[in-house]
């Protein structure tokens, strides 16, 4: 089936945004991309790297005549966005989003979709740490999964049509009910961005000596936390701040489990934490199997040459 | 100053240990390189990848008139191995490793090592999840930190001779306490281990439905973690075992830290965690321009471009 929509709003324009308007263009998808946000330094700075047709500050604006509607903001965000909008939607338009959180945005955008538009909340499981309207590629979904949780209420037939803009623009898809992504993602996603946090926090409060010889000697290990740790802080604000239930079940397993490895240490129990180290190798397997990571040593990280100067040391 | 040794003896020869040999040969440091392992497949690979020159399963042998020996095995292994091979080294010769840990080898090798004997404890801040003699490569150690920590008994020259040695190999050269050394890489390097290795035992214990969920939805984060909880079982226990104390106090602030963030989630505090999330971006700033990680967005990770059979689709 080929995709096509007319007029694209993108309601927030950062990493996610401009990379699904670079991909949407890039395939062909759609005619026009209108592209709203914030603040006019975004708005100029979408502008230079041309990555629509329209620009403004004015979501509702954006979104008038539009057939595919898009809130690329983080969550937190999404209310006050819904009612600017609600009243400019298009009769048969779909709205949908990005947001890393869904049950929450059903809750709070849902009562302002009026009956003749299709709400089908999305997450693309995919990002990097970088932020705002140039660090996005039009490569950023491919290969890569797209979740969508459509209430009963939304016609096959409009979600069939956003499931093909996102397999156009190479993500494999998949529909689930909105509780059970939070819950899902809770493990993968947002317990660990925030034990990443935390451990990145432990040595910010480390005394200035301790802290250089931390950076310094960060290639052990701790460098892998703080990327993850360096991603956009209001996004992951509003995350936790919607995710609450799900983050606290996880992390609580997540404790549990750690107070038992902590014990194992203490009491140096070898034999234990041998079978526990051993018992995680063949996740990471199946990740690998998954096509969801590469098999690269450490991650295919360049590793410099060593300067010919060195050799004759 | 230009360094050179006559033979070069490593005992275990898995990423570190054949790394060595591969840049100690492409740097033109060492005559010979004697390799010695505990089971026959290893050595039979290390022959088959042309490693070194001389091959044997006896410690002692390998040690036999080398100026420089380098335990390449773990920890665990050593105070074994320092046993057997004691009566064999030779006068002059320095003695090294790599270890993770440093205060444990002073204290289980240092008495076995004769008074003519240089020992200078060393650990390369430089690794992959990968193990074995074909997980090497010779730029491994470039640009990288190694700590060398020799006791106040041994000659400034020779340790000028090893520092001399990992420089010609591309390393950045500390020497620092070995207690002090434990306590910088307990947070750098163990409890992120610990960490990772513990949120990847929390998924391998759901329930498989959701498990297999994880491993599909890994890239919005956990796969990060899976990559440090597939590093070796045996040497991380080791690791474990023998730096117990600065791991369980580092662990400590950690999990205090983590109470304080837990609250926050908890109480839906806005402003504490955009406080938190926004505080921990210059550490990452600051390790990249140290030249100690990548700038790249996902580590430079391959996104791959969208098959054409989608582009239509
Ligand atoms: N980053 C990831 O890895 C990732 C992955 C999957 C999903 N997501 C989700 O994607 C969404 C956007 O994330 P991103 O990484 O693209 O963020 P980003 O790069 O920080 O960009 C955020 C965009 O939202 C706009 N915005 C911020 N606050 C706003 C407000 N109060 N009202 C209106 N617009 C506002 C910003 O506008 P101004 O610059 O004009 O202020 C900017 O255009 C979030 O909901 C996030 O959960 C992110
Ligand atoms: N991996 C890293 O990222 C990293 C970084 C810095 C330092 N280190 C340190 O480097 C050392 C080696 O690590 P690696 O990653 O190179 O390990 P590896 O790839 O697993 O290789 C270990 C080597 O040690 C040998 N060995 C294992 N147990 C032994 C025993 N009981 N007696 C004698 N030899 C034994 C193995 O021999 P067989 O195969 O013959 O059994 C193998 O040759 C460890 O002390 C570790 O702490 C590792």
């Amino acid at each position: 089936m080929s995709v096509h929509f007319k007029k694209l709003a993108l309601i927030g324009i950062g990493l996610i945004g401009s990379s699904i308007a670079l991909a949407a263009r890039r395939h062909g998808l759609v005619d026009t991309i209108a592209i709203a946000t914030r603040r006019e330094e975004t708005l100029d700075e979408a502008r230079a790297l041309a990555l629509g047709d329209i620009y403004t500050l004015d979501a509702a604006e954006a979104v008038h005549g539009a057939d595919l509607v898009i809130l690329c903001a983080p969550v937190g965000a999404y209310e006050a966005l819904a009612k600017a909008i609600a009243p400019a939607l298009e009769p048969g338009a779909i709205l949908s989003d990005v947001g890393s959180v869904k049950a929450h945005v059903h809750k709070v955008v849902g009562p302002y979709v009026p009956p003749n538009v299709a709400f089908i909340p999305g997450h693309p499981l995919a990002g990097t740490e970088h932020s705002g309207p140039g660090a996005g590629f039009a490569e950023l979904f491919s290969g890569r999964w797209c979740v969508l949780t459509p209430g009963p209420e939304v016609p096959q037939e409009q979600t069939d049509k956003l499931v093909g803009f996102w397999r156009a623009m190479g993500s494999n898809v998949e529909c689930m009910d909105a509780a059970h992504h939070d819950m899902v993602l809770a493990i993968t996603s947002h317990v660990p961005h925030l034990v990443a946090y935390n451990i990145v926090g432990t040595v910010a409060d480390l005394e200035a000596d301790t802290k250089s010889e931390v950076i310094k000697f960060s290639a052990s290990g701790f460098r892998d936390f703080t990327r993850i740790a360096a991603s956009d802080p209001v996004m992951w604000r509003d995350v936790f701040l919607t995710n609450r239930d799900a983050v606290l079940e996880m992390l609580g397993r997540f404790l549990e489990d750690l107070s038992v490895l902590q014990r194992a240490v203490r009491t140096g129990d070898g034999p234990a934490l041998e079978e526990m180290f051993t018992r995680t190798r063949a996740i990471r397997r199946s990740i690998i199997n998954a096509g969801q990571e590469t098999a690269a040593a450490d991650f295919g990280r360049p590793h410099e040459a060593v300067p010919k100067s060195e050799e004759q040391r």
